[in-house]
């Protein structure tokens, strides 16, 4: 068992190992680089600072990682979406340092992103950019012994290729999330799912009938809009693109701004990346009864400093819902603290989902060692081979089989001397 | 405080006030009919036995009621679905005895239902037609005393039209279950919605992608497929009805035998309302990590006890999921234990469609108060124009105004010599 | 070749038996009942006059009646669905008599209902109720010959429905639109495509991101509504009755008055059964360039004599395509006249739910030659056995194999004294 | 009136206007250019030979480039989608030469393909690479005059990419395709609406309940799969990518190899750019009544050359629907000989998706004149501002306002300093 640690409870490690255990049982992609890890020791030698949020999912990833060689260890990239279970079980089962207790606070998460760092590793990965942030800012003399940092989500690679742009990025980063299997599928059917679960858990309102106002119309935001109206809600959707708020339209929802939804909306959910898109403004104007919910990664998207300054009253009425009470009279309920809903009132993405995101980060922290001294500091994305690679073994757990090119196909589709007949 | 009851905790009564009153805040049309209630009395002087799910939703049901001048007193029906803490409530704060422990076992749950009849009352509310069994059974004596009774659920209709058939019924009956607001909705949009929250919640696997195989093609089955359709998953239909099965090919499912299904479906939920329709022989032919759920009325759609026989081993993985490892090596999974997954694994319908049955449960013991001594031992429905009412009043609480016929237009539809021209 | 008939021209009866043939491919359960019917002749010596769309699909059960022994005559339903190449094929490669040009005026259409009356018929067929409506005002001398009527349509059971309560009705009717296998799927499936074919075929318009406002709620809407969405369309509903309106709003349409839709709507479509429903004044109200279709059987649900009086130009713009030029300056645009969208620019069901549907109304004919004398002049619907016979011959023709119950399931099903365990 | 023309008849332009007009009131972005090409005349000077669908929304693409100061000339990139009256209309009402006649024979083809370049033009713009191909193969001449070349479809920039791997574009291209407000919309909504009508129309089957086997998932192949699903089929769809494969299954999507789905597939689909998708052993399996059609450009992706080598006799039904029967006594159907269905069966891509798709054509004639001499002879892009232009434009005449940036979110986006608090 690992000494280093700070969980909540390691009591809870048998509940944690079980969730490692039936989400295994869904990563079947992660679990075959696993055993050739075991085999081929690609890691070997290596220290892997991992900030991510601490699931049972991300277990499997650490252990693959581990099992490869590597000495792994691990913080929480968010305050509230740590299960305690599985960081007990990480500790106690896997003998993997981890730093992350459910609802820690600001000072406590930040001293973790530090515990890690002191770990000397070569190898981060992040879910937001907190450890490279840290390393660029506070850490700059770690910054020599980084080999590459791997970078989970949207809002964190939008964040790195400002660096990126202002020559401000210091070490090689692959954009895990855009590799093809991660956000076509992680942002989309994952996001999509996990959101609409964490509004049903947080409320139990009935979802059919409802006005859901989604704000953008990214792969996440797309994912939750194909969800709601999968549980018949009718959509409206808010855009800042007018190539997306097309889109939008010929998918059959409503587009319109956000200051007109807000009049008619039931719930209200963001994926933006973006900044105070539910606004103090907005709020004023919701009907009483209002769900307002964030689904992106930072807690700005919807403004909750202003929102806790103008508020008469606030108290919580069930898990991860709060009823606020505005001077107008109405009543306004926030999930989650304005914090991602798939976390904060529910588990996350499936592991399905996560298992061709985290086998996408296992195979990225194996490039940065077969690519040592090649790259650049700057934003990489994965080759479309190992793409290709994860979506085949994932058709395999499937156990779905699809054609192959012919030899005659192959060259038909290299050639340009075949037209109309 | 009610002096009778047999609850978990009397301490949880607090947690259960909120959920109450969370509930109330969806239940606009209940809400109306209570205020109504509290001021003509229209129930006074009865007592009224429920048996139903003890949750916030019949909270409110019982608190209206009671608003309407009855002696209340309700019990589980359903072990597995009450929520401890709304049965808290209702004896600490809303003086309703109540006698419900989530859990309960076969013997408790009887006493309990014995207890309730203790009261004497002159309505009772079935889910499933325990108290009118029991009453038919053992306790003869008191089917005089009887008004009437009002069952909710289709299972208990199915019960129940088979006892008018075989002249065994010796009350009036309402079939809340078969009112237009009450199974056009509550069965299809609250157990279509809440029947996939009780899978996500029991497993957290992602359904899209997924082969869903659903048996049965009746107004819950519709709406869990409905529902397994637009999270992503691709579903396949089982049925026995010619006419059923016909519909669900043309709403672009698979339709198959069962013993067929087994073989390829990755998920099982069950809503026949009949018995056996996932037997032993056909689990013995499941893939590897199959899950297995049962959204009808009675533990019996799985043959449960079949499977307990034949197991190697089983252990619980989380809340509300078991593995069954089966001789054959392969592993299947079970959720609640067989029993109403959506009240097992999850919170049950939504507040905003039993808003609609129960405003309808409300109204059929208001009806038998004003039919008293006018109706035989029949099974009956509500009034279309009680539909109609409560339609209305949904609606109003949606904010939505429809057309109303002019006097031209009724004149044409009560006609028959206009044509084409 | 039938020496009495009035068709456009006989030269085109080729193309004609070519599509009777397609569409008898896609009959399958309208065949097997032909070849029953040729070996049984159960409809020898009666005259049958039918007064249906004149299309390959009416022209397959008009072949099979011939085959069960009966004389057979026809004329059509509406003046602009008559397929003029399937009317001279009828003459001329089947030997049956027929009245039906494609356009012809009020006139003809009229003298052409008494032509087939002229034969002395023993059972009619209605799509609408004309023969009826003819045999109770200006035939009534013929009423006592009658056997029984069969009625296709929504439309005209409504109409038969007001004649049997006025204790106008002298026949006995089958209202075939209510069995099962008629109106749960020629309504839904086949009103839904063909109407959006009609709209798609008359105009070429992109329907996603369209407003496409549809008027009713019923079967035939709810197709409509289903397959506008499913093209990519955002549907908004109006209705008069409060339980349909909530299941349009609980499905995730939007619901309003047609006074608010005909601001917003882009194209609107009217399936109501009723007179008026897109008036003058909804007209003046609709935005430049919105297109008008009905879907209803008769072509008074758009107010098209006040469009005529009010406008200030009209001109033809494609087939089934017309142009309005508004005293506000806008231009409006009606498909096909007003009448039936999917008759008049399309080619009306699909053969796959006539199939059913005429089925059906073999299985009338046949039934009405069974119970003469035994039937009172009533409204009926046939047996729910023959709508799991038509049921389960669809299902073999698509290759489907269903569950059947065990016996086990048989006496639980009809059983009351087996409840939770 | 155009001295220079081969078309079918100039008597049919009365209606060929009408056709142009009414999709111009449905391209209202193109329309914005026309207004703008008036006043700049940016193409003053120009020549220009379009080799496209000769369609009444070409013809509004090139009125507008004749509004922009440009000699215009056009022919047909397919023999099966001219309509004649358009061409009649282009010549006579217009004064544009067209040589196009459907169904053209193939020497007649490659005379007018020669006939356009013999107008010395320097623009060039292709559907599947025509001319382009000439210029490289036959008239390398003309390479030194030409300004650039556009491409309007994906198989085209297939060939140009090749061509341009090889080194051997001797010319700048833009491949309007790969605009964003082209292929997220034209391919998607266009293809996949108009794919559907063009089935419908040529046999009239109902869709739903039908197993349509869809080939590939690219952007057209996707848009029909959409499109078969909402008109209530069960979608199959085969791939060779897997990415794209694992996206279909996630979607929903039953995926297998073709040579399975061929055993169950009701109606078949082809959209992969690919060559023999559809070969002889995969149409020998087939069940008898089978449907097949092609969406794909060229007209081999069904292997026709070999159906009807192997066929025993074959015979046309209707319009676009040809009766193959086969050795093992099935017949199997073909729309369209195999061409492409949405516009060999039906009218093509709607006006509303042309209007992006032209407008981009529009701007990238005029990209060429404002970049002479500054681009290479490469495979190019639209810049992106074009694209969100186009974007805007459209969602101004769909009557839709959306959101725009604050300064303050506008900083926060190009920020990497701020993250979890």
């Amino acid at each position: 068992m690992s000494k280093n640690y700070d969980v909540k409870d390691l009591g809870l490690a048998r509940e944690g190992k079980l969730k490692i255990e039936w989400s295994d049982k869904q990563m079947q992609v992660l679990s075959i680089i696993k055993d050739r890890f075991k085999k081929e020791k690609p890691l070997k030698g290596l220290t892997i600072a991992a900030c991510l949020h601490v699931t049972s999912e991300t277990a499997n990833l650490l252990i693959t990682l581990k099992a490869g060689g590597a000495t792994v260890v691990t913080n929480a990239s968010n305050p509230l979406s740590t299960q305690d279970s599985v960081a007990a079980s990480l500790v106690k089962d896997y003998d993997i340092p981890c730093f992350a207790i459910k609802g820690e606070d600001s000072k406590t998460y930040y001293k973790h992103l530090n515990t890690v760092l002191d770990y000397k590793p070569q190898i981060t990965m992040d879910d937001g950019g907190d450890l490279i942030h840290l390393l660029h800012t506070k850490r700059q003399n770690q910054l020599k012994d980084i080999l590459g940092s791997s970078e989970e989500t949207t809002t964190g690679v939008i964040r790195l290729k400002a660096m990126e742009k202002d020559k401000a990025l210091k070490v090689p980063v692959i954009a895990v999330n855009d590799s093809d299997t991660k956000h076509l599928f992680d942002n989309r059917y994952g996001t999509g799912q996990s959101t609409i679960d964490g509004v049903i858990r947080a409320t139990n309102v009935l979802l059919a009938g409802k006005n859901v106002v989604i704000a953008g119309y990214g792969w996440c935001s797309k994912g939750i809009a194909m969800r709601a109206k999968g549980m018949g809600s009718n959509v409206i959707v808010t855009e800042v693109d007018y190539v997306k708020a097309l889109e939008a339209a010929m998918d059959g929802f409503r587009v319109m701004k956000m200051i007109e939804a807000v009049k008619i909306g039931d719930i209200f959910i963001s994926a933006t990346g973006d900044k105070h898109v539910i606004g103090i403004a907005e709020m004023r104007l919701m009907k009483d009864g209002a769900i307002i919910a964030n689904s992106g990664h930072f807690d700005i998207e919807i403004d909750m400093a202003s929102l806790e300054k103008v508020k008469n009253k606030k108290r919580t009425i069930r898990n991860s819902l709060d009823e606020y009470l505005m001077p107008n009279g109405k009543k306004l309920y926030v999930l989650g603290e304005g914090r991602l809903v798939n976390l904060a009132a529910a588990e996350g993405h499936p592991a399905e989902v996560m298992d061709m995101s985290f086998a996408n980060q296992a195979l990225a922290a194996e490039y940065f060692v077969k690519n040592k001294g090649k790259l650049e500091n700057k934003v990489y994305v994965l080759p479309k081979a190992l793409d290709q690679k994860v979506a085949r073994l994932k058709l395999k757990a499937m156990d779905i089989s699809i054609d192959t090119l012919t030899p005659e196909q192959k060259i038909y589709l290299s050639s340009w001397d075949e037209g109309t007949k």
